[in-house]
């Protein structure tokens, strides 16, 4: 009998591309001589702020769901999450036919709340801290039965989100770089793994808010260094790196860099100006990376920045109006 | 020796999409379920926000800029326009290595001023009225001798609008109606003439917000009315309906309809929220048509409906914020 797998594999990849083929999108690429010209390099922008549910959550979540045996999916799923894992979650529950229950931070912002409530999961409040939110859910769990998907320290949720990646490269031969936005780390573990599996050459680079910089810290520490409260107004970024995520960043992300909020901010509006999407600003991240001087292993080169998300409050911006 | 055309041909419209091949976007077509499900039909929204400049004006403007002769070419074109034209101009003009130069209104938003000027055109400034854009428009061209190419009101700048419709049917086979916002009456006489040529059983619908609805006026009274002032934030539909737009428009169009500015904002944020583009207010136009309840004719139908633009300062957006 085969073991259970302990860290990703290509099989776990492929199977999660077949589970999720017709029940997420393949989302387009964007590209634009004005950013291109402003940074210096070639640029691909990655939408999945146009993903169902309006993020990159749906990959993993869908994956997850769809994982399950029939036995374990009568008891249904649960979640601790910021917003666009349960609203994916709750997508997916409902796509099978079973039931979600989502533990979300009462700072949850109302774009968020509103997607996971529309798609009919019950809800359970919690302070707005990992501990709350482990603590919360596993009182749902005993009380359930449900299964618990982790929003990204979960091999599944990993393999799902490493479809975005391949789909990428289809999308786009010859990238020489992807920047990925780090929070817990399931997108970009899943994304390094995918693409150095395709092409060893590729240079992945993390990105995150300064102040949330856990991930940062513990990739040039070597071991999961606990984050502090973070501040930073990618509220998809503040949770804090998972360990199942950690052991493929250490092998095969490049380097994972640090921006400030200012510049989170200034990426996002550039992003809505010139190529008239509507990002969150967790998404804004990796490309708030390419403002300043551009790397050298960067200059000239195809370049692919993932968006992540599109979900946020309109009526709160982090540019002055009105 | 041919006369020049006094009205819309399909050879005016040929000759404009084969001047254009290359020079302007083949801009992609977005559908939501969740919108479909919300107004009752399935909706296809064609995104000339992500046109070249943000607007669907460069169309027209190119068109125009490169069927000069060489000796017009060498004066220069100039405009008088509240901003997505001017900026087409700019941009088409220096594509063909000529100067524009622009008349604007001083309450032109900053994002339209700046394009305006990064295209390089020479920019006077007037008084935010018809007449006084069309005396100072005339006093350009006395100093210059160069080519007026008005926003609306040529043949060679509607055959350029109409490419969008014509591109839209290729795209999306078996449209039963499309949605248009009028203002001067470019976009909407190009596109009925094209799409009624297409296919004489497709359903042309105008829309206009109801403080600038003198198009909705002229086309019920049969000949064309005065505006009055234009209060609408719609800023791309201020301009009055023009002599020929308006003799196609009686010919092609099956009715013009006009929204509250309440509306036109629900649209523009419900587009913003659910599709995750930015679309300036003028473009919100034709969806805001749709909130109410659904016309017979358009029911369970497959409507298009063209975004017009993404061109807006983001610093002052028409809903609450902060």
């Amino acid at each position: 009998m085969p073991q259970p797998a302990t860290q990703l594999t290509r099989e776990l990849i492929e199977a999660a591309r077949t589970r999720l083929a017709g029940k997420v999108h393949v989302t387009p690429v964007l590209n634009s001589a004005t950013l291109d010209a402003q940074r210096g390099a070639q640029l691909f922008f990655k939408c999945e702020n146009f993903q169902k549910g309006g993020a990159f959550k749906a990959r993993g979540a869908t994956n997850a769901v769809f994982a399950l045996s029939e036995e374990q999916a009568r008891c249904g799923v649960v979640t601790h999450s910021s917003g666009n894992h349960a609203a994916a979650l709750a997508r997916a529950a409902r796509l099978r036919g079973i039931r979600a229950y989502v533990v979300m931070p009462d700072n949850t912002p109302q774009a968020k709340r509103a997607a996971v409530a529309r798609y009919g999961a019950e809800i359970t409040w919690c302070a707005p801290t990992l501990a709350a939110r482990e603590e919360t859910a596993r009182a749902v769990l005993a009380a359930t039965g449900a299964t618990l998907v982790h929003p990204y320290d979960d091999l599944t949720v990993m393999a799902g989100q490493a479809s975005c990646a391949v789909e990428f490269l289809q999308q786009v031969p010859g990238l020489d770089a992807i920047l990925c936005p780090v929070g817990g780390g399931g997108l970009i573990s899943g994304t390094a793994f995918a693409a150095k599996t395709l092409n060893p050459a590729i240079r992945i680079q993390g990105i995150e808010p300064a102040g949330a910089d856990d991930a940062a810290r513990s990739f040039r520490e070597g071991r999961i260094v606990a984050g502090g409260t973070p501040h930073t107004i990618a509220d998809g970024l503040r949770g804090q790196l998972g360990a199942r995520p950690f052991a493929e960043i250490r092998r095969y992300v490049d380097d994972i860099t640090t921006v400030s909020e200012a510049d989170i901010v200034r990426a996002m509006r550039e992003v809505w100006e010139v190529l008239k999407i509507v990002i969150e600003p967790s998404a804004a991240v990796p490309y708030a990376g390419l403002l300043g001087e551009l790397p050298q292993a960067l200059r000239g080169r195809r370049v692919g920045v993932i968006l992540t998300g599109g979900n946020l409050d309109l009526e709160r911006l982090p540019w002055g109006t009105g």
